[in-house]
């Protein structure tokens, strides 16, 4: 991790999460041919979209060809609108039962016909690499070891490396999604912080904001975290990420949190783009490593080097 | 809920639980009733214990003789303590497969030889009825219908019937443990609570519970809640229940809050015992008659009369 400063940050260190994909990635690439050479197997991902919403395209599109760059399989199912929930079950049966497919993705949303929890609790727990169905989401909260979802997954890696370890460290997420918030609230609870979580309905979300020596935002409302919601030296987290319009008639990415006015308060903050953002994609990558070293019984943790970052 | 105050607090309410426990335990007698005459059905709970602790006994023989109080059927099978996981395994498959048993509760602890994880995952989730099973604890993690654990879901029945909707509240829960903390924290959140969750790590707990417009304590420490741990009019609910000698030479009841010195401030306060320990076998009670529903497609809650604190 670089020693990276903003210019506009009076002494906030920057989270490069971009270089730490990176790395990430090119250790799982490395992995992935250590577990070859002792398994003769090779870990495939299988990724669906049902549909064709541009921006779902373009994601499966970039998760099919990371799959690729670290030398696994990669399978990609791209099915008409059209689709009845059914063949999608069938597919994902076909799917689960498929020895040389250890991952499967499903790229949400899906058409408004189709139940998404009912698709998610389809996939077999061991090839959820998403980790949204059920029975993962229960070994998250029960803290017994399964599949963590890849954006929060993502935020705990940047913090460990940051911080080491958390134990007694408030916490406060912003955000209380399947996706984000809520799993992010039991990792951070399993990893000793003590955790609060807002949202929509929180009466003082600045306040709650302030408390935190750990601040994660994901509202997907640009600009939330302005400069009083944030305790000098806090390590700020920011997963939103917003397309918006800028002066000269293009557009820019932008996160949940003021990062002009937060920046120079904060001690360690991820930017957007380039924080949180790139980390997704290499914690799914490294899920399906995970399924496929499960697949054969594998531990896998020991033999990688036991950096901090890296039992996961 | 009768207005019950006690003698020492200057206004806060008791919270009776033993009188809505005994309500909910008549409102189950009679859903019963109903139920096999409808689907000419009757609830079955199995209880299973292994080895010979005493408090355990008695625990299950008051979950017994209360199934049994209610006009459901009750099974007891209590085995040796050199008892086999696998044996244990073959058991809960055997009462998984038997149409006459819709409630599987394998009393904890269990012998150090037997790995309880294992256990409660074998149950299947739909027959677990203190919703402690992976999958039951995922789908309270992602707000899918499912078994909630008794405790907890004894604890936000009481907290409905006093406070109506919770949205917006500020909720504590002073403790993280997978039988009650973690599982009241979600269904807090899932209520439209803000949440925090403070533990033995916490370096400012009474600040913490400070802050909450509902206070639920589950650590087993007896008294560890003073009175400038609380807001005043707050609602706390005091899951502990410790047994403790008295100078007389017998022993009694109290819970983790020091009642004498909190009750006076709080506006209302679960008492130890008659708060919520009684709650949380009327709750299974509950539990089994959802499982029972369940295995009928029965949904249950639209002709049971539509109390509040009657969906669960």
């Amino acid at each position: 991790m670089s020693e990276q400063t903003s210019p506009e940050t009076a002494g906030a260190k920057l989270i490069d999460g971009k270089a730490f994909a990176r790395n990430l990635r090119e250790q799982t690439r490395l992995e992935v041919t250590a577990f070859h050479e002792k398994h003769a197997v090779t870990p495939g991902l299988a990724v669906v979209l049902v549909g064709n919403d541009p921006a779902s395209e373009v994601y499966v599109r970039n998760k099919a060809l990371e799959t690729h760059h670290v030398g696994m399989r990669s399978f990609m199912h791209m099915l008409p609108e059209t689709t009845s929930e059914a063949s999608l079950l069938k597919l994902i049966d076909r799917l689960n039962d498929d020895p040389e497919i250890h991952g499967i993705l499903v790229q949400l949303p899906l058409p408004k016909h189709i139940d998404p929890h009912r698709i998610t609790n389809a996939i077999s727990p061991n090839k959820d690499v998403d980790g949204l169905g059920e029975v993962n989401a229960g070994r998250l909260s029960v803290g017994l070891p399964g599949i963590i979802p890849c954006t929060p997954l993502g935020c705990l890696m940047l913090l460990k490396s940051e911080l080491g370890d958390l134990r007694g460290l408030n916490a406060t997420v912003i955000g209380a999604s399947n996706l984000v918030g809520k799993p992010m609230a039991l990792l951070l609870l399993n990893e000793g912080c003590t955790v609060s979580v807002g949202h929509i309905d929180t009466k003082e979300p600045a306040a709650l904001a302030r408390s935190a020596d750990i601040l994660i935002v994901a509202t997907g409302k640009n600009g939330l975290v302005k400069h009083d919601w944030v305790k000098p030296g806090a390590t700020v987290i920011d997963v939103g990420i917003t397309r918006v319009p800028t002066a000269n008639g293009k557009t820019k990415l932008v996160g949940d949190v003021a990062f002009a006015e937060v920046a120079p308060i904060a001690g360690r903050i991820t930017p957007v783009p380039g924080g949180v953002g790139p980390m997704t994609i290499a914690c799914l990558l490294r899920n399906t490593l995970k399924a496929a070293r499960m697949s054969v019984g594998d531990k896998g943790c020991k033999e990688s080097g036991q950096k901090n970052w890296l039992p996961y």
